[in-house]
């Protein structure tokens, strides 16, 4: 359920299903686990969907693309989880209703899937899969919901958390994102006039669009013949107007480097990281090495303001995937120096200052840090540009459980002897803060705080998850 | 739409996966399109379906039916119709509703299919397939239905058609004949006492079961925990209990020769057949020759009867597939060469008699009465064991339109000169009633007569599920 | 290396890699281990090939017959056997010597592979295969060889065993049979006047061609620009012209009912093979039932002379193939009731007539034989339309050892015995070679006799292949 | 023909499989158009081997490897060149000869391969494959050559051209580089004692091994069980021994930044590299950006010694695969857009410097600097850390024919408008040597010069080559 995943659509033009398979390429970060495109000729929507990433799904000499293809496209990237890979849950979700056809594409976590699920059995619908989406397509339908004026902000409404949504109908796209914009989505313009929307901006380079704007927390977009418009869904609160609460994990980790996400650069953000994380914890070093990729604009950032040299002292694989074999628990360590190798010629004899994004579990780190001193490190100060992680995401990041995060139950003199380095130095939430561009309070911080801006029964929303997992399990082909 | 299909189920058998993917194999000429098995340890319910026949779709090695193993199952393979290979249609369709999960599998063909999804789908349902079975479980979910004494029964009185059906709740198997009895299901006991259900007989020799009896038209029959139970669902129309309409067409080409339906074994009943044949239309000729397979049966009792030696003049190559290149249509024709090789030196210079069960279209008949011709038969008598074909059939049987079919506006003459034979001889329907076991109004002979027994909208029925069809459309991998 | 094989080649024909494609499919009963096509433009050949049946190596839509497309072709079909089965074997082999490429397609077996082998390897040779037709490519390219007049004829005359060879070089066909006629291979022309090769004539129906001849023993046939023509190389004996040993039991059960081999047509001598079994082994039953699909035609003979009435008391599955699933001993021998269904109401209370063409190991004969008794067969007559077989082949069929065949150490009584039968009947061999067309010292009946006309160093041929077998053993792709 | 491979061997380790299959993992960006693995249980040698990267052709739960296992074993990466993808070409390659079997892989290119294998030919020897190492085989099989001393050095003294060598013979590796060392190749030791050899030493690290030295130009190294022993093979020329010829390319561009080659870590020598290209051509710039990952190692050295920023301008996708779809030209272009993303606001208004490791033909790295332009760069200065390249390669790297090389015909100025850059500075060939640990003089710098140390024959060299791959081309599975 817990997911991250890449959502981008594209109206009008002759090449959309083209050019949505070219902006899912630049959001196969986002989700590797499964991908698909749904496109219209403006009555009949068709769909293709697969597991795998994208390269795979459509693949080149299928005639797949060619076969889709029509002037309205929406396309999804889905992140894999552990034990719900299904195929059943793989995006987008075409179904048809009283009104037609619609195809829905969907990124986030919605925190009332189980009630609404639970209430919607109870009147006499029947689920084919676990995701969230099929939810939403069952508000959708329901008959009172239609009757509204506009039943799709109607909807909406009724929708809990994290959601970035993508809606094909025969005739039009409409783009939402939830209340608190925990989730981003833009939209963009390409050379020849048509609308683009996407989770990231980077996906527009690709097909030759420019970033125009973010979809607002709370909007809905439509593109559809008469061209762009826009409404806003989201009920005032009792407090009025809500507050966003965009993940800044998304800006931290998720977002590629040059993304335009929640009013900035994706790469520029994190070099500032990287230079206040060099005021908060100097480190009397030789040497700064990021942990590629997640960590190089940090680290480049550290080097600014420390003074000390940038290196690549670890160099990534490109060919390391994640179905690889690992026999056994010794094979398995090897596979770690496989994705991650070290030039002894950069860290040899030197003290190092190590720059990564966050800490999880600390396994990993604790293995980089191992073939680091092997390679004859002589001192190895970690330095981390977000703050301790100790608490579950329920807006749609997959950590792990509290108990298993490295930080839940460990203190900075635990943690620095679990990772067996010399120093460790983790941003302080009110440096990161700092470094943003929007108000302190426009962002959910709840990973390092457990302060949830959106309410959550949590007992409901995990417990709820796993039934629905365990009660679904379908198989599927590899 | 318009499918034949092949059911199996089996109740308790630590080898219930195996024997479920055993009889498949036995009723693979059933269906070749697709095939699925869904099985239940009791509490949770999995389920593995994909496209093509049972051996690749479970192929060996895969682990496929080892992750499935649970001592409960049933299985389902589906026939290929042109346009509407699709995987969302692939069986058994697995869904949660508020009872927990349930599996479906159906054969057959329901005439107010599109009726009921109008009505559904304007009260809030959503659609992911466009078959049949889909609409059977969004009946069983309604809560309304689910409040009665028997919701299963009450939900069966709501369908009008032809339907086998297998319901896997986690717990039990419930089997289902509609109460026409249009289609063949029945039950057998294995060795060690476990309950099977299939829509053959066929299919109990491969599993070491023994033949019961078929399940009773309007019956629900029951396997649990308890056993085997049996009720009645249909109630009694104005005119009493309903008369049975077996589809005679399963008995003259559908069913497998080893098979035992609507009272009597089916080879038999075509050897009957092709005696009656050699009554109706006897021929002065030298050989009598089948189309193999089909034919087979029918030409050996004709042989017996007409003293006219039995041969085998044209033989058949278990290689050629249905995914055959057809680059132009002159190898085309030599394609159907490749299908059913002539042994000429059978034919040469013979007066031939040549046994089919039926004749749809004609064409392929044509074709091989002139290949016959080019191997030198000097006179070619065509004898059918089946009356001239003239109506579409709505309870699952996929013959082309009216039109396209060859005797529908033909008379013999013109028949005869279509065929390019010397003469040709059709069973009479009298003949063919004669033959069989039951009486004969307990047999569906609408597609020689166009009488059908349950009433049919044609419009709404043909034109709806096209309807469904077009807007549904989704890509599938090949 | 023991091993039936289906060759075809044509010249001249715009479409000769279609037909290639067509014929290899009717000749695909003699072999679905490999399949592969060689074709040249006169001046470059290619060569496709890969391992499983001809559609699935050639598949609809990989553009690899278009590819391919070239005015002359040869192609090859492998059997499977057990051990042996691998990519570096299959055919046509593609190399280049001195005078450019060939590509060549053999049916048989060699018995002197390993001496030449031997010989080639200590004068330098490499390897890459195990077959034995690499080292005919080694002789044809040894420059002493092609210094001959008819580099060709030369070559053959090393070779010892049974062959059929089609040579592709770039500008021309050349097909060769060896001096005994061992294997068959035979002469067809297209409507237009292409000639065609085919190891049987079955393979000529699918292209639109007629048979002409069959290729003599000792005949070199070339297909070029001039069109046909003829040549032959054998060396006439010590004792004048070698006597043809034409191995009959391609004509009992390895060739197509359809095909024309060894001077007639292959279902008429098998009629004519089970009315001699009706003469010799009269029987006093109530039907006559073969072991479709390869034992119909003698059983079709056997009840026209006894007058016992013919049926099908065996109904062979179409769709069980070579790849199943047999998790353990129990379900391997519900395997076999899938295979071949019993029709319970023609053997149930009978005292019936079994036909085969033979009797190898007797397992599975006897397991046919066990499940008719369960069906309530009342005696069980067996008769065998050729001698019992006590020998092994070296001339390429692929029978088990010495010591696994029913027949080596059993008399009749005990062959009655192990089979389980009240009766059984094993044709004779002067009944045998009585109802063959040519003269009864034209074919090898060394199976039978363990008269080899061919005389067989059985150390060195049997050890030598394994020998080889085990130092080359090669992965290869699943 | 014109290739660069990887090459790894290790013996006596009970997992050499396993870590054969990941060293090649750390070789797979010396090759990925195939895979392969030999290994020997002493006695015997088993293939496998296919096409693709290492990960699809021993792909988990094939089983594959586990089959394979064996102590004794070696491996192969291959380089894909346009024209010349052919399974029948990847290695190792396995043969028999008289000795026993022995399985060959390969890196480098024989000047001299048309030129043997005309010779064989004329012989009387076949030919499988165009690769040169089947060349090597024949030799190696030569009774005049087996009967020598030491016959593998005496067949290597026949090649001529650039040649890293792993022969598996069933008890033993015997591992030859070529007199003048044109390629790397290198020893490594297991913490348990067995040794490795691997084209990089990059490749040591993933198995737990540790860099020895590299294998001297000339030297045999065998490993067997009395462990390793050296010798050398290439005989005194009339001038005494040979001066190495170090491709200095693979220094700049194609080895690993963790290998140590030629003496030296690769990274820490691009560096310098680096380093002298600021002080050769200094640039008045805000910022110092790579074109990663090739020119990353540069960028950092320019930056350091220019003391300008060094930041991350463009972000390579780890996603976008060489199997890429490019339906039209426009579309194409989109495509270097999807593979190398521009951070605008690094660029953006900038005076940036631009670092690459060489340009080739210059259209890529034009295509670049314009969408540099387009994000708003003001000025950007192309700086290339090797000297123009303007003569092809015959000993193994894969440029394109002289006439296509940007530098080939054009001077700066032209280059400087071609590239549509403000200013571009090569490295001087003077300062390249002089970064360089070994003497100038150990260097190939026949790509700047012209100056070929091994003298060739261009016309047989080129010419010869293509001659065989047309007379070869046969077609492969995808």
């Amino acid at each position: 359920m817990k997911e991250c995943c890449g959502l981008f659509g594209i109206y009008g033009d002759p090449e959309a299903v083209q050019k949505t398979y070219f902006g899912l390429h630049s959001l196969q970060h986002r989700g590797q686990e499964s991908a698909g495109i749904a496109s219209s000729n403006t009555e009949l929507i068709q769909c293709h969907k697969g597991m795998g990433m994208v390269r795979r799904v459509f693949r080149a000499g299928s005639g797949i693309l060619e076969r889709l293809s029509n002037p309205i496209a929406i396309g999804h990237v889905r992140y894999s989880t552990a034990g719900a890979s299904k195929a059943i849950n793989s995006q987008p979700l075409l179904a048809e209703y009283s009104r037609g056809q619609v195809a829905v594409a969907h990124n986030g976590n919605l925190i009332n899937a189980t009630l609404l699920r639970d209430e919607y059995q109870a009147h006499g619908s029947i689920f084919n899969s676990t995701s969230d989406t099929e939810v939403i397509v069952h508000l959708l339908a329901k008959p009172t919901h239609l009757n509204r004026a506009d039943s799709l902000a109607h909807v909406l409404n009724h929708l809990q958390g994290a959601y970035c949504l993508l809606f094909l109908f025969a005739d039009r796209i409409e783009a939402a994102r939830d209340p608190y914009g925990i989730r981003p989505l833009c939209i963009g313009q390409t050379g020849k006039g048509h609308y683009v929307i996407a989770s990231e901006s980077c996906a527009f380079d690709g097909v030759g669009a420019k970033f125009i704007r973010e979809v607002e927390p709370g909007e809905i977009v439509t593109l559809d013949e008469r061209g762009f418009s826009s409404r806003f869904f989201a009920e005032p609160g009792p407090a009025g107007r809500i507050t966003p609460a965009h993940c800044i994990f998304e800006h931290i980790y998720f977002a590629k480097q040059n993304s335009h996400i929640f009013g900035e650069n994706v790469h520029e953000f994190r070099k500032k990281l990287g230079r206040q994380l060099a005021v908060e914890h100097p480190a009397d070093a030789d040497v700064v090495i990021p942990v590629p990729d997640s960590g190089t604009s940090a680290a480049i950032g550290y080097a600014e303001q420390s003074k000390i040299p940038f290196d690549m002292g670890l160099v990534r694989s490109h060919y390391i995937g994640r179905t690889f074999i690992s026999p056994d628990q010794k094979l398995r360590e090897l596979e770690v120096k496989l994705k991650l190798a070290i030039v002894e010629e950069v860290v040899g004899g030197k003290r190092i200052v190590v720059v990564d994004d966050s800490i999880v579990r600390g396994t990993t780190t604790r293995g980089k840090i191992r073939t680091l001193r092997q390679a004859g490190a002589k001192e190895i100060h970690m330095r981390v540009s977000c703050p301790p992680l100790r608490y579950p995401c329920y807006y749609g990041v997959d950590f792990p459980t509290k108990e298993e995060l490295l930080a839940n139950n460990r203190n900075l003199k635990q943690i620095k002897e679990f990772l067996e380095v010399d120093t460790v130095g983790y941003m302080s939430l009110d440096g990161l803060l700092h470094c943003a561009t929007l108000p302190a309070d426009h962002y959910c911080t709840a990973c390092w705080t457990g302060k949830y801006k959106i309410p959550v029964d949590t007992a409901v929303s995990k417990f709820g998850m796993e039934r629905y997992q365990m009660r679904m399990f379908e198989q599927e082909d590899t």
